[in-house]
């Protein structure tokens, strides 16, 4: 039998878990994994214990290090009751994995070891105690840890280690305390069923090769068309890689619809369209435009009022204009939820006006579609049934993990047309099942990501009165911070009243500069201020809150809340730690 | 202490692995579990056979479903030697795991639960003797099985229950007989590091929510840059959402070099332009042109020689074609590794005609890049250093799990200047950082999924030498299964001479078709043969392969070999398992 340390598989009886001298003690830990762990409980077991059927390899056609390899035991008694052999990866490459010969057993206990480290990393990520982000400067990382590619491969302990390394520098975006992003949180359920997603590894242009996800999109975005309002749940859709893209290809199929012929002509062939959207809206609008061939200065953008909403008034006023100057206003994109103020423009008026001038509507709910699933808030979207097309990304809101972006339209048939370039080597025409659920050619992709079976599980698990729930709660939340800091010394709210969604947002303002006139000098000292106070946060890592200038105002606080582990008590958390960061400026 | 069955815990020591009187027993299990789970064997532990520290609870504030809930044991033996605790999932909702108050125990379990169905589907996936898909018609599945979102959560034994089922109904792609795709195959670092990237749970846009991931894009893209021989590997790159996507990002920044203003004032503000693309080309070309309002029409197809490559004659014509209507090319989209032929196109005459006529030259490698890694094969990409910017997807023919696809741009700093619109409130200026790492505005999207991990983390597992010798070992079993079929009876092959690639491309023919005269009646019988036969595969499971008309050729199979599981034996497999299912057509 091998020594400890001899090859891949060492043997260790330190611990008195594998004590020779009491076999039955081995057979319990065997008998206890295959209760836990189902089928796999044999497999472990012959790969900690051994397993005869599976000889020792010592041919001489083996390369070198394979000779080294040594079964566990070659006793007879399966579970037996030799030592407990631990893996020593040191010993163990990629190549020594499934599909590998004799690869199950280290290809099992690897993953298991991955798995051990995320869990750690899961668990940590809501332990108040522990930061939020250890935080390093870029030029640090780079030269604290190699992290260089070369010609020749490193072992599997190498390769753990450089997970555990890769998590320990990672923000912990499931940790109570992170409000930095409109995607906070990590859901247990929606991981499970991103990992299921990796493991199933395949994409999502044909039902051939992925028949249940394929089937799980259909069902999902017609659930979200009838929360939407649209009649039935008709319509069409697809999960897009993100909000930005959601919102271009509804740009896309917008332009389509008025002139179908610029498919094959270009914009040569059609006149000069305007888009418009609000001045808060999100920069993907324009970054829509300039890649379409639209262009930025076609997107007109609408003033809104001191709360961040679009003025319909004003959109009236810049569609005629539009038009009495030849050009042709072709979308309107308005938001619900904008993403610093989260604002929800009138979505009622602009309807009105959108039908009115025969004008696609698109809504931006990538941020506020979420409370759609809330009884309670659902009407801060009251209009959106009206639109032609809705984007809106589960991963924000809702919590579903990165990415679930999806794109809603309410006529059937456009994306398939506007998109479909017919690829015959994809799109057999004379397949043995229903085409219609080959979905590849809606979309500019070709392979795409499956993003749909995080939110599908999420959903069967929480139902949609746990959205609700989770949504309810963090609009609660919110509200609970503005009832604190609005009349509290030291904050000014960048905007009066209460939050319409979970965006609060405010200036610090240190001892300092509360005795300042309102001049130049206290707007440049207080721009200042965010800034100083978030590097202060990621350095001792404790909380992270984004900030940002908005026209004509200087650097402010976005607070956002959409974590489900964010409690009153980490509110009050952040409060105290701006005003310790920060009081001394 | 709650009998079997009452509550979210229950117990039984029917095995004999909590024997409570053996206390050493249980006390050993945990032991192991320790040694094997690493930090995480005191928590399962403690799952396992309660913990004290965390007391039952039954105040009178918890939902009613809560009350049931019971602490394993209360004895103060820490591991104790209760009976072993099994987790009632049929009790345990989402609501029950973390960030729920006690919701450690409960999420360590589930989520190991989950990790035991997806560890015994990666076992299954690279056995022989299990079907590469259990199909069914979509009707079928719809009805089998209720997909539908409702109100109401479902606990997590019927969550569990669907994690089993969706995997029972996919296509194991990783399945040493799966054919289907140029994404084949399931690597074990890669699922390992996917598996991460789920967990940490966060966006490309910023080093501030992603150091680590951003950092290694940076090494991930200079290395494949400096593969691609650009001096030093400098340049520019981004990992987007699939081949096309990466295809549609070099055509926009093309036509940005060439007319900035295009940004701001669209396709109205600059003259005609013209692409260039070979006939065998991949359909997103055409897809890109029609979204970027440069118009099909405006993509012009170049004729292939036999082989299926690029012709430079017709290419140079077609130039001055253009040129003389007044129109402007600005692209030429060269092909390293058609879809259907795997050809190369000749990239060094490509790159003359570029250089002499002033046009971008992006070579399309989604599929032929992975070559690059390879001594013997490097040399059919020959050229491709010329190029402005290359489409090279890792998670074709290496391997990587999906999507990892790479956008590579010899020009430093003009995604940036192409793309960026400055969102104030994500790329703020006033940050404490190297700004370079914020790499968010190069791209269309706003948040970007992280693709980067899986790929650097296979490359450190593997080494260059490791994708080689995958590479290399793809192209010989490609090449193995040309000699067998090239003067087998009943075979006729697409194109005449060995494959470049993987591709082998071929007709087969039915001993009832074998006597027919080249006629128009043989060539419509022959059409569908590969349609029956490929449907037939399905219904029994055994294989799966593609197979399409092109041009003027009738259906015909197109094997393709990425999947790093397959052998020599799985080549013979397939052609028997064509001839079974197709002799009497």
């Amino acid at each position: 039998m091998a020594s400890p340390g001899s090859g891949f598989w060492s043997f260790g009886s330190e611990d008195g878990s594998g004590d020779p001298e009491n076999p039955g003690t081995a057979r319990a830990w065997c008998q206890v994994a295959q209760k836990f762990t189902g089928g796999i409980g044999n497999k472990l077991c012959a790969l900690l214990y051994g397993d005869a059927e599976k000889p020792a390899e010592s041919s001489g056609s083996q390369p070198p290090r394979a000779t080294s390899r040594k079964a566990a035991c070659s006793c007879n008694q399966k579970p037996c009751s030799c030592p407990k052999a631990e893996v020593n990866y040191a010993f163990l490459h990629a190549t020594d994995l499934l599909p590998a010969c004799d690869g199950e057993r280290p290809t099992l206990a690897f993953l298991q070891e991955v798995m051990d480290i995320l869990l750690q990393y899961v668990v940590k990520s809501f332990d108040r105690s522990t930061k939020v982000i250890d935080f390093h400067y870029p030029n640090e990382l780079l030269q604290e840890y190699n992290w260089e590619l070369a010609d020749q491969p490193q072992n599997l302990e190498e390769i753990l280690m450089h997970c555990q390394t890769t998590l320990k520098y990672a923000i912990k975006t499931g940790h109570p305390r992170y409000f930095n992003q409109l995607s906070t949180g990590l859901d247990m359920v929606g991981l499970a069923a991103d990992w299921l997603t990796s493991t199933a590894n395949t994409n999502m242009f044909t039902y051939e090769i992925a028949p249940v996800f394929v089937l799980l999109e259909y069902v999902t975005l017609k659930k979200m068309r009838e929360i939407i309002g649209w009649p039935g749940g008709s319509g069409d859709g697809i999960f897009s890689p993100g909000g930005a893209i959601s919102n271009m290809y509804a740009m896309l199929i917008a332009r389509f619809k008025m002139f179908p012929e610029v498919k094959e002509k270009g914009m040569a062939a059609v006149p000069r369209l305007i888009a418009f959207t609000s001045e808060h809206s999100h920069f993907s609008l324009k970054k829509g435009a300039a890649a379409l061939g639209i262009g930025t200065d076609s997107v007109i953008l609408i003033k809104c009022d001191e709360r961040g909403k679009m003025i319909p008034s004003d959109l009236e006023r810049r569609i005629l204009e539009a038009k009495q100057k030849g050009f042709v206003p072709f979308l309107v994109s308005a938001t619900a939820g904008t993403t610093v103020y989260g604002a929800f423009d009138p979505l009622l008026a602009v309807a009105d006006i959108c039908k009115k001038y025969k004008i696609w509507m698109h809504v931006d709910a990538a941020w506020g579609g979420g409370l759609l699933m809330s009884r309670k808030h659902k009407w801060k979207l009251s209009g959106v049934e009206r639109a032609n097309s809705v984007t809106w990304n589960p991963h924000k809101m809702m919590g579903v993990p990165l990415q679930c972006s999806a794109l809603l339209v309410r006529e059937e048939g456009l994306m398939q047309s506007c998109n479909q370039m017919h690829a015959s080597y994809l799109f057999q025409q004379d397949k043995h099942y229903d085409l219609s659920y080959d979905t590849g050619d809606k979309a500019l992709q070709c392979g795409r990501h499956v993003d749909v079976f995080k939110l599908w599980l999420m959903w069967r698990a929480k139902g949609t009165i746990g959205f609700e729930a989770h949504i309810d709660k963090c609009l609660e939340l919110a509200e609970y911070l503005y009832n604190i800091i609005k009349n509290r010394e030291g904050y000014e709210m960048v905007f009066d009243g209460k939050p319409q969604h979970t965006n609060v947002c405010f200036w610090y303002v240190p001892p300092s500069l509360r005795v300042l006139d309102n001049n130049e000098e206290r707007l440049s000292r207080l721009s200042k201020v965010a800034p100083v106070i978030k590097a202060r946060m990621m350095e001792s890592g404790t909380t992270m809150v984004s900030y940002q200038p908005l026209g004509d105002k200087v650097n402010f606080f976005r607070m956002v809340i959409s974590n489900p582990a964010a409690t009153h008590q980490d509110i009050d958390f952040l409060i105290e730690e701006i005003e310790r960061l920060g009081q001394d400026l």
